[in-house]
């Protein structure tokens, strides 16, 4: 209990700031990806970001690490966190956590239900699929036969993917864009089919909403 | 308590005749995309409904945002309503409110709930994706290396692109069209997810129903 | 009451021979499209299968419209059964009716509730992709640039259209063959979305009720 | 009853010795169709891997038939293990009957509902995409003008179809290959929608609990 404790003080503490280090992480890897001729001076500065906060994912995920008194199966219980320390363009998958720090700041949610999944889910599925956009233009930028040649090409292309409709007139032809994609669609898809389902299930809801309302209006 | 009932009385008076304005609005839209030689009187007729039409839309908002006595929080709560203010070819998504305020003067709902939302769901796709064609169809026309060449095209790309399909023979190259594409594919999915999930749920229904007439019956 | 009982008696006796018929249907039209060098005798023959057919659908609407007593309100509640009237290739989708009639000479039904929607969903899938296909290299065949040219391309085109993978390796390319390809996209999604949304349900059901067992089997 | 237990004693030991049995297969089948220049020898040791554990799988259905009594209604009750038993390559279906014999061996069950669900559809799509995967390389290389001429594209193809994303830019042009295919649209899609449906209402589940949560914390 008293680890726990610890263990919940240490999450509300640290959210905003990795969410913080997150998005630094994400422009630094954004910039670094897309302007091209960087002076020197910047490009360390952004490469210093870059090592500064996937170090402190690494120092959070340690102290977690200690502070549960689990060992190995804090690993296995996390997996998720695991997989995101290793591909920190992944992180955005975590943000559905920092929603419940935030939430206790705030005195009432404002959003129904279904509105907060649509809205997190949206949120999540758009910072992957910018992640993805940037991942696969690295990829594939300089590949013979690539069809993705700008960062136009690779963000409509996500926008093609998460949304399962594909195209084909842009795709990855390198194996390294290839798994990209392949990660994109497997979490965009779940993300994508949360916010689809919700809005179906709002949408029921509002009209039987309605249906009750009616008779009393009258 | 006083200003909300002027809202509704507002809003009871003008659906309709927005409604009416939309469809001029889509329908100036349409006629000055597509007829390519409009003479300049006619032209200019068109022109003028759009203008007009436009300027009910914004006399509308401000109205309400008066009404509404909240100012700038107007703006936050009814982000739909300035969004489509600004982008009136995706008025359509207002449809679902419109419905309410039909539904008043019929005595009965004849539909069934998944009956409704299918049909609201199902007119607001057709407009969305009519909108869709007409918009990706101007940006593209005359773009050089552009698959969609006529209208025709256009309207099948909207279909293939509504229904996540994406054949990839024809899809739009211009910035322009993809953005609307974008559009077209977040809000449409979003959609037809509502009209597909409905249509599951009442099939269901109807197979749920059976059972239970199925023994009194015999 | 009493024409609502001899309409159901109507129905009763109709829906077998119509199911048949609809089949003969299907089968004349199928020859009639797929074999070429088609005598002139069998030719006429077929001809003949296809025009007793539909005209015993019209005279089952016919005979359905004046029982009802409705006049035009019968066309208006029967929106299905007029479309189906005059296309009757869409008539599988008239499926799920036969089942009533069906089920009531078996004493028990033998799947579940979700078995059931998924085999009536998958059967009235099935019956629209082969009529859809049939339609397609109908209208495809001999259209110049067609990338549908034998009725194999055309079969394999359905597939990836009703399970909306799309890849656009064969895509119709006729007007009359798109708008086939928009009505199979429109009802067989619908229709696809229902067999996996019971198969969901079904895996849920299977997963719930291993947990409510398994203590008591420990 | 006593059948029944003795059906039951059955699946009990034999499900582990067929799971690795499957696996055996896949293996041997993933062998021959990818490594191209087999030694003899050891051609001959995998051509008997295959034969040993398909014989296994006959042997097996034989003893249930025999346990059953049930005779040919046994064959219409386990149509998955009809199909399976022709076609050992969608044997990854049947993971879920391992789970059950699995699960009894653990005490508890550790993961909620939806992640058991989400986590045996997963791997069972896996598993399904696989051997999609080998079946359409080895239908597919060699033939004229197929887009698919690696193993890495097969993959590529096996994931951009599950997802129903289908680029397009590499699909099946043989017969064989188009017939793997629909096999892999239909089971996968399936498996798929699960998967996503499983998640969203995790996700919905994840919100609501924390709205009922939240008013004690504070």
């Amino acid at each position: 209990m008293n680890d726990d404790s610890r263990m919940l003080s240490w999450e509300r503490r640290t959210t905003v700031p990795l969410f913080v280090a997150s998005l630094l992480f994400l422009t630094s890897y954004a910039v670094r990806v897309l302007v091209h001729d960087l002076s020197p001076g910047w490009d360390d500065l952004w490469l210093l970001v870059t090592a500064v906060t996937w170090t402190s994912f690494f120092v959070d995920y340690a102290v977690r690490l200690v502070l549960s008194g689990q060992g190995l199966r804090f690993v296995h219980h996390h997996l998720l966190d695991t997989v995101v320390l290793v591909l920190p363009l992944l992180r955005p998958l975590r943000v559905v956590q920092m929603y419940t720090v935030l939430k206790e700041r705030q005195a009432q949610a404002r959003l129904s239900l279904y509105g907060r999944v649509m809205a997190y889910a949206s949120v999540t599925a758009l910072l992957l699929g910018f992640a993805a956009s940037l991942a696969v233009y690295q990829a594939e930028r300089g590949a013979p036969g690539a069809s993705i040649r700008t960062f136009g090409d690779a963000v409509w292309w996500a926008c093609s993917t998460l949304t399962t409709t594909g195209y084909g007139d842009v795709a990855p032809v390198t194996p390294r864009g290839r798994v990209v994609a392949t990660v994109l669609m497997a979490c965009g898809l779940a993300l994508l089919g949360a916010v689809t389902g919700s809005f179906s299930s709002w949408l029921l809801q509002v009209f039987t909403r309605e249906d009750e309302e009616g008779p009393s209006e009258r």
